[in-house]
């Protein structure tokens, strides 16, 4: 399935190097592949180097001033793009080696921060023109090379952060990567991204250890209590710690006015119900609650533009092979996509109930067939 | 599917009144009625009796004083169990009426708090000996009876607070009414439930509340950057307010202080943020992250017991009818049980991919099965 030449032709990117080859630079390696790029991989962990070339995502970067490798790249190779994947306050200090060494024509990384790069690299007398800050928005729970996927970066937004400096080329050529890759190119100030991923992303990962802590103290008791609800709260807070303390301490001024205004009104809630028999008191309490229910209305949907409206139809399975397949196969015999579909298992037993996710019209046929078809719709 | 005689037969249980039908009460009647007790409903909400007897929860229960009505019950049937599934704040009152017109041998509720019901009840001068409180760990984020489902509280726990005052026949027949419902009692005091749920429930709806309070205000560019993990965080706070309102001052005490805890360490993380040139003062985020990753590995699973730990195989799939079908025909073909399914669409564009949980020892099995019938694993 790879598209040789076009892509390398439309974008005008023929080679690119990714410099820190864990899940973002492995993924964007591999989604380049896949186009016909050339890419030279480069880690300071030659194991991640050895794994991702093992996983198709490359050749072996030259090391500086080394004779030709095995790879049979020439150690004055100058690529389109040099994609710096690494940590956030690693990242000015990579630019201004490559730029050194004249890497590339142009240079772009990945952090989740950006002005903490941008002030850096400045401030070591990088060239700007040539720099675009950047940061695909997409992740998964798993880390490394091995993790890594072609089309982590398909429709998802990528921020692009360019300057008065960076020259308009440079912002084109980043354009034609993020196209390469099937990401959405978003174009936003440094600042107002970092305020950004504060209040979407990195705060509320604060939020869900906080909450996570509470269990770690908890008595059994409560913990043979816990349902849905508590653990999509903490879901995230599952994440590597040594890695978030250097998101967080790389966007620290952003992340902790959103961190106040929650502790704000955590603490202000907490007030209120110690004196809940003052309902004054509570309404204080049910006015946050409202204003979560507002924001939680603001995040579009899945297929990117505003949220699209499913209805649910909900049927009970058992636990053996192949009533699923007997299921979609129904739902495909009366003409219904299955939009999302989300298998509920009751604890401890063998059924369970799938939420299947369809467009509102297609609910009636969909829910006569199954019935039909001899299963139970609550 | 019915097992009319043996659930009454087994447990001495023959008819029970549930006052209130929504969600909770309407699933318990459910239940109830597919073991073959005879069901009588009430509410101060007429259409909400019709819709939760239309759906074959059982009959409605005579008005006190009331010639018969049409449902052919004598006003001065007395029934094995009234379960009160009414508001926190209106169980007492409710508990001291049904005492007064001797409307049943046992009485319970379903309230999510348990000390401020126990303790209204015996400010009320209700009979002690007969009611034991009780709260279902179950629910859904749709309310009402048409939410109802027969099997909610399958495998599920459900707590039961008796006091000294509590008969042991009362607990020996409510023990009886959650085995009927396919629940699983767990007794604990009512102090320590309240603790429990305050912390595995109703702090946790409160901190997502003002994580998506920030989102209110937030910039269209933020919302467009959002992704799973501030969805999942935030999915609890789209719950009523009003509801919820009454739920938290119900147990305002036990969520004040765990709500006091998550703001004192989010608010020392922003401390620490606003000095994050200091590494010392960093190491206090690490540690409250090493916390949260402490307390979510507490959860058990969703199975009941520890966490059952399934590999996931990804593939990739396009949004047509039948995909999803061929691909568990492929699984059923292959002798693997798929245990759990995540579609995860690609904003914006036709393709996705499919998470598939199963067994750690089928994955070999199942990729080779996928891969040999043209499915892309990345």
């Amino acid at each position: 399935m790879r598209h040789h030449v076009r892509g390398a032709r439309v974008s005008g990117i023929e080679s690119v190097l990714v410099v820190g080859t864990g899940l973002i630079g492995t993924s964007i390696a591999l989604a380049l592949r896949e186009q016909g790029v050339t890419v030279f991989l480069d880690d300071c962990d030659a194991a991640a180097v050895r794994l991702a070339r093992e996983l198709g995502a490359g050749v072996e970067w030259p090391a500086e001033g080394s004779p030709d490798t095995a790879s049979g790249v020439a150690p004055d190779t100058i690529v389109d793009i040099a994609v710096i994947a690494v940590p956030p306050h690693v990242v000015a200090d990579r630019l201004a080696g490559l730029q050194r060494a004249g890497a590339a024509r142009f240079y772009t990384d990945v952090a989740s921060v950006k002005a903490l790069p941008l002030q850096q690299a400045a401030a070591l007398g990088c060239d700007l023109t040539t720099y675009v800050a950047g940061h695909p928005l997409a992740g998964r729970e798993r880390s490394g090379p091995a993790a890594a996927r072609a089309d982590l970066f398909l429709g998802r937004p990528w921020a692009l952060c360019p300057t008065e400096e960076t020259s308009p080329e440079a912002v084109e050529v980043l354009r034609g990567l993020i196209k390469l890759c099937g990401g959405e190119a978003v174009e936003v100030e440094a600042a107002e991204h970092d305020r950004a991923v504060a209040i979407i992303s990195h705060a509320p990962h604060v939020a869900a250890s906080a909450v996570a802590a509470r269990l770690a103290d908890a008595s059994a008791t409560a913990l043979g209590l816990a349902g849905q609800g508590v653990r999509d709260v903490t879901r995230i807070a599952a994440g590597d710690p040594g890695l978030w303390t250097g998101i967080l301490s790389g966007n620290a001024l952003p992340v902790a006015e959103v961190l106040e205004a929650v502790a704000a009104d955590l603490a202000a809630a907490a007030a209120a119900l110690r004196a809940s028999s003052d309902p004054a008191a509570m309404g204080g309490v049910t006015e946050l609650l409202h204003r979560g229910v507002a924001g939680t209305g603001r995040i579009p949907g899945k297929h990117g533009g505003p949220a699209r409206v499913y209805a649910t139809v909900q049927v009970i399975i058992g636990d053996r092979p192949g009533e699923l397949a007997r299921l979609f196969q129904v739902a495909e015999a009366a003409g219904v996509n299955i939009e999302d579909v989300r298998l509920e298992h009751a604890p401890g037993l063998p059924l369970g109930a799938a939420d299947l996710s369809v467009q509102p019209e297609a609910v009636a046929a969909l829910s006569e067939a199954l019935r039909a078809h001899g299963w139970h719709l609550p």
